[in-house]
């Protein structure tokens, strides 16, 4: 499944698991490089798959997501290196249970994966943030901090946090149970998660009806 | 999903979903050649997240996996290219209605996913083929028709096939619906499988409950 559609399944599951979920902003470009893989769209067959697949997991999912007229400039000439600087940068305002970096994260993904639009440009991140609710002079404040070394240094360290993970791309998602540790790689894996998780999670399941004879 | 849990899951959806299910073997190691893609095992960390997902997804699946002791021998070295040969010969006697190649495909994967054992030499084929139900006689035939230039040609066809439905690599569950086709790679598409072919492969759903007010 593709990125953009993880965090809101997840979202979507939240309350249902009872989960405490946490964004946090890491570097793909940064992933991809230093566990040796190559972006799945290298491979052409692959690409074209990839945009079938997407289609098809937007219906399902109701998730208004297509890839963008140019998805090569969109995913390696642009990237998403300084939409996650502002992330990391929103990341330090966020205070618990005001979920910035989950609506800010949400506006950036809607511009690239549903309007296509840029999240590259200062303007862009602005416009997200406005968006989600920060007013223009707090925007202000987060594109100056995006440009700092502390957060270029917070973000190289999510990112190598990741890499401990064992990640070979993103997005991941580590599921803390119990002192144990649950790794998962994209999406496909929700009814693993449940599984996984169990009933620490679930909490304690109905018994099971009996039948009446 | 890895490609041995593919086939076991859809036969048990088979029934539920009332499909037609084919098996076709098909040679792996050339569409991963013939599409340009890598074998996923050889960026590290993917290997290691391949190992503890099979054994989450066996658990969940209920179907006895794991990786063999030496997975890069068994997957590289050796490979499948004898026992796809071997499966091509079968998929040639097969009736309609005795799922031979089924049954053999089955031996086979049990072999390598599941006791460990090679799937590469003659007395191994010879094994699998006797688990299935073939006399020893079939088994001899089948092993010398499995070296013939006719078999070695059908395998290709079947690969350059799969290579037609944009294949990076298998297994690739090829749907078709009212004269059209959906191609799914991998297995985590199950629920995506069912939503795509609809009520045509479903059956009719039953109506919505209604509230009584």
């Amino acid at each position: 499944m593709p990125l953009q559609l993880i965090p809101e399944v997840l979202c979507r599951y939240r309350n249902v698991w009872n989960i405490d979920l946490r964004f946090r902003p890491a570097y793909l470009g940064g992933v991809i490089h230093l566990s040796g893989n190559k972006p799945p769209a290298t491979v052409p067959n692959k690409a074209l798959y990839m945009t079938s697949d997407l289609e098809r997991l937007a219906r399902y999912c109701s998730v208004p997501v297509c890839f963008p007229a140019n998805p090569f400039e969109a995913m390696f000439e642009k990237g998403s290196l300084n939409a996650m600087r502002f992330l990391t940068a929103v990341s330090e305002k966020e205070k618990v249970g005001d979920s910035l970096v989950e609506k800010v994260s949400r506006e950036l993904w809607k511009r690239i994966w549903s309007t296509d639009q840029d999240i590259t440009e200062p303007a862009s991140l602005s416009e997200a943030g406005l968006n989600a609710g920060f007013s223009a002079s707090d925007v202000e404040e987060l594109l100056k901090l995006a440009k700092s070394q502390q957060i270029k240094d917070k973000l190289k360290q999510t990112t190598a946090e990741v890499m401990e993970h064992k990640a070979f791309g993103l997005p991941l998602v580590v599921c803390h149970v119990d002192g144990k540790t649950e790794v998962f790689f994209g999406s496909d894996r929700f009814e693993l998660m449940a599984y996984c998780i169990g009933e620490k999670w679930l909490g304690p399941q109905p018994d099971k009806p009996t039948a009446k004879m």
